[in-house]
This record gives C-alpha cells, sequence and structure tokens, in this order.
C-alpha cells in the first residue's frame, strides 16, 4: 500500500525542516501491509531539533549517546521507501536512517547529503622541506596559537590533520599518506601569514606540491549515512551518499543485506574532495549474504569496505562457565558480543588459534564495556584472562561485483569473514593496499579468519602509492601475529586469485603471511609507470608462513616475476618460485 | 526471603570493587517473593569501570546520557536492601542507587560517600577590597592563565565558584551569597603569588575575611546519590548521604515516598563543609504523598528541598487536538511530560492562570526536548504557541515534619505542588528565605500554584543572611508574574502559617504577591541581632496582589510589628495593618 508523504504536510522543494511530518508519514505506515512512503521527486530537509532520539551504539564511530534519526525505521517489517530520484538534504548531528529489529525494509532513488559537509579544502600555495603554507577557501576560521578552527554545525571544530591531494580528482598525492595527520599534526606550529594563508612550520613529515590540494580534516567520525543494525533481509537499491559525518553505511548484526547501485559518491559539480569522512559501507558481526553489485564507492576518508567479526577480551573467570568479557576498542564498545544460542571459539591472542568452543545459555550486558557471558559447558583451564573469544554464529558470506573502488584515502576491501567470499568484475584503486586479509587480537580487535576466498577477474589500478603507510602490496594478507612461523596451523585458509588484471607502477602484487591454500594463477600484471616504486623488491609474491600455495600461469608485462613462499621465511626456509 | 551478599563473593571491608558481585546478588533477589537483601556491617566500595550502565535523564542535573549505577534496582517489587549500619563508598560518575519502574522497595541502614568528593576547600589569607588570596589545601592543581584546575576523578576539572563558610560549620558567610560564583568568578584575575596561594584580583563582588574558609565549586550536577523514577510505595529509612555530586535523592513521576531517618549530612571528622553538591533532595512531577520525618540536610550547595512540576512550553499546534510541545530548561530536558489518560491544564505563560483542561490520548516523545501529545478533545484557540501547559495528574501532597535544615547553601524549602501541604515541627535556617513558593513559566518552567499550604510550630533561625541574593524575607512567596495586580484571580491559595518561631536578626518575615487566603497567625518573632538588619524595611509582612489575609495574635519581641497587604499595592492601593 502506498503512503504518499504530501499527505503529512510534507512539501517537495520546501526550505522548511519535513522531519516530524516525515515522522508521522512513517509512523502512518505501521500496521499496514507492505507500506510503500513514496516521495515526489524534490529535495527535502531535514534537522536534528525536531527529530526522534535514540540512544545507539554505532561500531566503528566516535560517537556514543543519543542520536537523532530522521528515518527511525525501528520494528518495521516489508517496508519500501522510495525517494523517485528526490534529494534528502541533513544539518548537523542527525542519522538519516535507522533500520533497526527490521525484515526486508528496502530503500530506493534517493540521494542523502549534508548542507556542510564535516570537511575543509584549501590550496597549497607555497612548500619547502621546512614549511608549507595553505590558501583556507572560506572566510571564517580562527587561529589560536597552534589551534586552527572552522565553523561545523554552529560550533567550532579544530583542524587536526591534511592530506595533499589531486584538486580535480581528490586522490591523495603519491606517498603522501597520514603524514600530516593526528601526531604529525600536532608537531607542526601554525601562523597566519596574511589574510586567510597559514603557515604550517616545523619540517612536515610530507612536502606537499604547490597547487595541490589541501584537504583538512576535523570532526569525528560521528554518525554513517544508513545504520542497519539487528535486521534482516534489507535492500538498498540505486541510493548515493554524496556526504556522511562518518560512514555512508554501517550494518551491525544484520542478515542478509544487498547493496545494488548503492553509490558513496561525489556530488556532481559541488568541487568536493570527499565523501564519507569514513568508511563507504561497514559490516561488523553480520551473518548470511551481504551482497554488493554496481556500487561506486569514491573519495572517501577511509576504507570503502570492512567485514569483521570481533575478538573480546576474558576479563576474568567467574565461574567454571561464567565470563566476564571486555570490549577492548573505544570503536567497538556498546555492540552486542552473542546471543543465547551463538557458538562460540576461544582463541589464543597470540597464536590468534582458536583452541575451545561452546555454546552461549545467557548474556547480561554490563555496560558498554563489559558482559557477562554463560555458557552451555565447563570451560577448559585454557580459556583464561587475556584470551579472546570470537562469536562463530556471526559471520557471512561476502559477493562483491561489478563495483568500482577509488579514490579513498587509507585501503580498499578489508575482508575477515570464515564466509564464502567473492570478488570478481570490480575495479579496485587505493592508495593502499587494493584488498586487506587481516585479523588481529591486540589492537583492532577485528575477528574473522577467512576459509574461503575467491578474488578473481577484477582490474587493480595503481594501488598502494602511499606505500608504507597502508599495506605492504597491491593484495596483503596480514594478520597480527607477531611469530606466525612458530604455529603449525595457519590462521587463513584458501584465497584463490585468478584471472584478475594489476595495472601497477610496483612490484609487490601480494604479501602475507599464514595462509594455508593460496592460488595465484591466471593472473596478468601490466606495468603503469605511474609512480616510482615503492622499494627495492624482487618478489612479485611474498608469503611467510605458508602452506600448499599453486602460483602459475600468470603472466607479467614486461618480463617474469618472482614469488618467495615458505613455511617458515623468517627462519631461512625459503622456496622461491619463478614464474 | 534473605539474600546474603557474602554468598555472591562480596567480603566486607574488602579493598577490592565489590560492584560486579553486589549486581549478581540483586539479580538473584528477581522472582523471589519480598526478597530483602542484606551486607554484613562493614564498608563497601563500589566503582563505575563494571557497573551496569543506563540511558537516563535525571531532572535538574547536568549529565544526560549514560550512567553508570552500582544498585540498578529496575522492575523490582518488595525488596529490601538492608546495610546493617554499612559505608557504601563510591568512585568517580557512579549513581549509588536507581529505583526505577519499581513498587515498594526499601533502602535502610546505609551510608553512602565518595572516596573523593566534588569539591574543594582552602583557606582565605589575605584579603583586600581589590583581591584576595587563597591557600589550596591539597599540593595537586594547575594554573593556566585563569584557569585553576585541580584532579577529579582522573580528569582535570576547573575551579567555576568560590563560597566563604565558617571553617567550623560550612555556613556561608553573611551577605557572601553567589558574588564569587559564574560571571562573577570569571572577571578575577588569577595569579599564583607563592606555593599553593593564588591571587584573585579584579574588585570582587564580596569581600571575604581572612581566616574564613575557601570553599571552591568544580565539575557539574552528575547524578544524585538516590534516583528514583516511575516507581511507588518506597520508603528509605535511617540512609545518610554524607556526600554526592549532585542532589542527594531525586524522584521523578514517583508515587508515595517516604523519608524516614534521611540525612545529608557531613561526615562526622571528615573536616569537609560540603555534603551534596546540589539539592538534599528533589521531586519532579511526584503523586500521591511524599513524607519526611525526622531529617537532617545540611550544607548542601543548593536547597534541602524542591518539589514541583514542570511547565512544558506549546511549540506547534500539530492538529485541532494535538500539540509539539517543549520542555525549555536545559535540566528538565528528558522528563516525560504526561502519560495518555493524564489531565492537563493549558496556562497562560505571563498571567500563570490556567484557562483549560483536556484529558492526554497519546504521547509520543521524539526526543529529550520535543514530544507530540495528542488530547480527547479539540482544544481551543487560546491554546497558542508560547503558552504552557502542566500536568495536573501528577502532583503530590507533602508532609515535612521533625526535621532539621541549616548551613547549605541558597533557599530552605521551595513548595510547589497543589496537594495538601504540611511543614510541621522543623528547625529550618538557610542564607535564603527558609520557605520559598513560587511558580514561574518563563525562567525554570516550575509549576505548580499552591492551594493548601500549612507551615506550624516550626522553628526558623536566622535566615536569609545573604539577602537579597536568595530570597526577600524568611518566607518568600513569589511566582514569576510580572504584573499580578492586573489579574482578578490569584496564583496561589491558602497558606497558613502559624505556632511558628522566628529567630531572626532581620525586619522580613514575609514577602509575596498573588496570594488567596493567607493566614498568619499565633506566631512569635525573637530577634536574634546575629547580623545587621538587610535592609530599611518597615513591614515584616509585605503581600502584594493579594486577597483575604488574616494576620493576627503574633507576638513580636521587642515591640510591634507591621503588616501590608493589599490587592494592588503597586497601583497604590495599600491597606496597612499593624499587629
Amino acid at each position: 500500500m502506498l503512503i504518499r508523504v504530501e499527505d503529512f504536510g510534507v512539501v517537495p522543494d520546501s526550505p522548511e525542516d519535513a522531519t516530524l511530518a516525515v515522522y508521522r508519514a512513517i509512523k502512518q505506515c505501521r500496521g499496514i501491509e507492505r507500506p510503500t512512503l513514496v516521495f515526489p521527486k524534490g529535495t527535502y530537509r531535514f534537522k536534528p531539533e525536531k527529530a526522534f532520539e535514540k540512544q545507539l551504539f554505532i561500531t566503528n564511530h566516535d560517537q556514543r549517546g543519543l542520536h537523532k534519526i530522521a528515518f527511525p525505521l525501528v520494528g518495521m517489517d516489508d517496508l519500501t521507501i522510495d525517494g523517485q530520484g528526490s534529494e534528502f538534504v541533513f544539518y548537523g548531528s542527525i542519522i538519516p536512517f535507522l533500520i533497526e529489529n527490521s525484515r526486508n525494509v528496502r530503500l530506493r532513488n534517493m540521494t542523502i547529503d549534508w548542507e556542510r559537509p564535516m570537511f575543509e579544502q584549501g590550496e597549497f600555495v607555497r612548500a619547502t622541506p621546512e614549511s608549507f603554507d595553505i590558501r583556507l577557501s572560506g572566510p571564517r576560521y580562527e587561529l589560536n596559537g597552534n589551534r586552527l578552527t572552522v565553523e561545523y554545525d554552529g560550533r567550532e571544530e579544530a583542524i587536526w590533520g591534511i592530506h595533499e591531494v589531486d584538486p580535480e580528482t581528490g586522490a591523495h598525492a603519491y606517498g603522501s599518506g597520514d603524514r600530516l595527520s593526528w601526531s604529525s599534526f600536532k608537531k607542526l606550529t601554525l601562523e597566519e601569514v596574511g589574510k586567510g594563508i597559514i603557515r604550517f612550520s616545523g619540517k612536515p613529515r610530507h612536502v606537499p606540491k604547490p597547487g595541490s590540494g589541501a584537504l583538512m580534516r576535523l570532526g569525528r567520525r560521528e554518525h554513517p549515512g544508513i545504520f542497519l543494525k539487528d535486521s534482516s533481509d534489507c535492500r538498498i537499491e540505486d541510493v548515493t551518499v554524496h556526504h556522511a559525518p562518518g560512514m555512508g553505511l554501517v550494518a551491525q548484526r544484520c542478515a542478509d543485506i544487498s547493496l545494488r547501485g548503492f553509490n558513496v559518491m561525489r556530488r556532481p559539480g559541488a568541487g568536493r574532495w570527499v565523501t564519507a569522512t569514513a568508511d563507504a559501507v561497514h559490516f561488523t558481526y553480520c551473518r548470511g549474504r551481504i551482497e554488493l553489485e554496481h556500487c561506486l564507492f569514491e573519495n572517501q576518508l577511509d576504507d570503502p569496505l570492512n567485514v569483521h567479526g570481533i575478538y573480546a577480551r576474558i576479563a576474568e573467570r567467574l565461574s567454571d562457565d561464567t565470563l566476564l568479557v571486555q570490549l577492548i576498542h573505544d570503536m567497538q564498545v556498546g555492540v552486542e558480543i552473542a546471543d543465547p544460542g551463538d557458538d562460540v571459539r576461544f582463541v589464543d591472542n597470540e597464536s590468534l588459534l582458536a583452541y575451545a568452543e561452546a555454546t552461549v545459555t545467557s548474556v547480561e550486558k554490563m555496560n558498554a564495556r563489559y558482559t557477562v557471558i554463560s555458557f552451555d559447558r565447563p570451560l577448559p583451564d585454557m580459556v583464561k584472562v587475556g584470551n579472546v573469544l570470537e562469536n562463530a554464529t556471526w559471520s557471512p558470506d561476502l559477493t562483491i561485483r561489478h563495483c568500482t573502488f577509488r579514490s579513498n584515502r587509507a585501503r580498499g576491501l578489508l575482508i575477515t569473514t570464515p564466509g564464502k567470499v567473492l570478488v570478481e568484475h570490480n575495479v579496485i584503486s587505493a592508495p593502499g593496499a587494493g584488498i586487506k586479509i587481516s585479523g588481529d587480537a591486540n589492537s583492532w580487535y577485528e575477528s574473522g579468519a577467512v576459509r574461503d576466498v575467491v578474488i578473481r577477474n577484477n582490474t587493480f589500478l595503481d594501488c598502494n602509492y602511499c606505500y608504507p603507510d597502508w599495506g605492504n602490496a597491491v593484495i596483503d594478507i596480514d594478520p597480527e601475529i607477531e611469530h606466525p612461523e612458530r604455529f603449525s596451523i595457519c590462521y587463513h585458509r584458501n584465497i584463490r586469485i585468478e584471472h584478475n588484471e594489476f595495472h601497477t607502477f610496483d612490484s609487490g602484487i601480494v604479501s602475507g603471511h599464514s595462509v594455508d591454500g593460496f592460488v595465484f594463477r591466471h593472473n596478468r600484471i601490466r606495468r603503469s609507470g605511474s609512480f616510482p616504486p615503492n622499494a627495492d623488491r624482487i618478489y612479485a609474491i611474498e608469503l611467510a608462513a605458508s602452506r600448499n600455495a599453486d602460483i602459475s600461469d600468470n603472466v607479467a608485462e614486461g618480463g617474469s616475476f618472482m614469488a618467495l613462499v615458505g613455511t617458515d621465511i623468517l627462519n631461512g626456509l625459503k622456496k622461491a618460485k619463478t614464474v
């Protein structure tokens, strides 16, 4: 049944805040069978003041606490929202879409953008190894000591990082990385040397080129454009996020999510270098199938995609069958670790190897950081404080097909899931690794040893040109195990890389360790010459502490390439293979 | 049935954090008939790290968002917690007791205190009209420009106000008021003139005496010691709060609350000048009976008691029978305004007079500030944006008996409730008004025109010695109506003041306006001579825009006293009466 927003007083292209009227239209959709909420094509504005508010923990974002939400789709089944090509424009701290405890929700035909995006653009007008000058584009800024602030959403926000980018594409400059952000930024001394011109002195770690774009970062990861939580069977189709002060889309404990023609894309004609200020899409503790088809993710300030679980730290053994479990990373706190009935693996935090399993019988979330979990059996003595557990029930299959990833900061696809992974017919370009398969229980606590990854028929374009900031090679397999050669079992398994094209200026194609079952066949390597190579590297493929590799039938333009694969490379047992 | 905390691993007098083990004991109380949770007499420590966490809006406090709670008594009926004389010591940001959606909960025989209270003590060592010096008592402070910070709960907190107090009693100095806090404090220039000695320059609004105590304020109203919400029939008995970083006890939308031997009291021997850093007890939108007997409230940094409702502002008329309603005051946001079935009065924000009524049929809380409310009938046109509404269903009767109130900052009892109020056999001393009966729809938005107040057999000791900061007279009746004489109906009704003793240095006993039915009989006024009188005042009683006053049979030591009562005093129609 169709619900028309205009029946609730919503007027297309009005400068008024549509939030409250749209909320009342959404409310009307409850209790109707298969409702479709339809917007006449137009521009609609959404402000936080009168928006629905809810306490949410959003994985991999900074802001906890209460969030304002324009479209709070909570406990809604079989709902479709069709924008019919409308533009939804948001102001300040408001989440466009929350899909929570819902089933079969579809979003279609709309764009999401912000009136005032959360970054600043300027121009590098002078640079030496000692200092550089940036001409700011906006008239409103303040410099107090080394604190440069601009107005954002009615408050003063400090710039805390700078990137050198191509003023046309917004792509990061060769070798620039994060070398003018965070702690490196803090070491710089700021001075106003002219109206709207700021000098940054103190031997910057990267010397930008005059004429390049000076992209300035501010704020934190406030919230995503679309947040799916505890929902299933949802589809986002022909939806474009031009900006989000955080990620484009986050799914947390969701099942069966399909993104088709979901784009995180620059707004045409706006001259902006940035789309989302963090990842394009991020999936934490999902299951079922995650599918992306015909998506374009460009110019985010972090990776286009990350799929992972969470390793939770064992903080106390409360009894034989009950643990106090702790989320360590500040950006993971509040995420539900498990439900009764879930299967859990206990993992050694040094080897990352699982050594026991149990089924959850009860869960008591004390607070964002601590949860008491009881299990169906007495836990072996090995289960000790400092080890971690991983929810084995929540790991999705992943298909990424016919997508384009380009011009963002950091890496390409981050894949850590034991599910079936297929990455095919994509075009992947990133200043870091094009694909990264990691896993760690000591820093980000992102879990998910892979079991079955197929990467085929993709084109990789000049990846990893900010080496070594964001990767070792085009494909980087680097679970954080300090001494992988000491363990007889590998962390990752069955990674097949076939029929891909690598256009690259660099030698390094694959770098990794702790893989059992590695296939690299029928790939073609083309030399782009776009940049100087990253380092003196002989081998296109370097795999340490790995087993069962098949590297064959590849074609390397301009001559042969070498692969180095060993079960125990670090201790000198090497097996070099020239293809 | 008895539940013993020691069965859950809780050890008396242990330095360990008891929070998690006590939580598990509380959990055990669920599903047991009339459980009593018993602590062996001892000292128990509660830290926030592993405490239960919940989103709460707490009336008249600063901190919204997530709160850690040591005793989360949510949905618990017929529970008793007996400390058997134990001391509960809290650390940092944690609410000791939350009683929510519960019935018949009793707390008995315990003290509540903090390891590190939220204020600082020093000594005035020098003072001129230009500047004064304070010797800090702690070794850990930092002065950065005009920002003086001390460590509190692992963070640096800035001092933002100073009070001159008697170093023995902690009582405020004559004429000191808030004249060294907030904006007045900000005007002072700070300088370190010796190790641990800070000079505050810039013509302070109050010149303290060397040798007096320098009480320094820091932090905000984080949370109360005990928070009751949506609960009924609860009793707090023989419980003492030595400190809370906020109020001693807050009840919000509760019915039938009894406090017997509930004290907010200095810790003997600790040498502290402050107990709670805000009110001792505060009741917002309660109903049924509120009873206080044999309570001692001393040395809080705000009033001992405040009972009131809330005026919510009409923000939009969404339809004939539906309003968007707004909470204005930052410390009231998030409080539920009404439930379906509640009766509501519509009130003119200038006259404060109610002009229409309706019954609530549905409530949709959009966010902390805005709520959509529908009513059972079309609302008259008079109901317009800017007017306010008041929930008529939620107003309690109040009995305060055999209590002592002393040495706090600000006023004594703040009473704004249409219920039956009885204040008898108390000893009341405050640097502001001893009793204040107000109501306003433009600043604090505290509602509740009184209908039946009896104040009898109390002793008032030297109130209002910081005049005019916190009151006009010992009893101050000052609804915030700009032109009360213009309205034929009075805001307050039936205030009887009988058989009280007023020990006072000052002439002013009662000041007020807009009262219909005022009785002041059989009271005795004694001259204390403790301080110089506040102002040249002839009349002991000044009542403007009031009707039906009976002032008779009072005894004034040292001669007669004068009363001035008029329906239209401000326009010159006066009726002076000498008793």
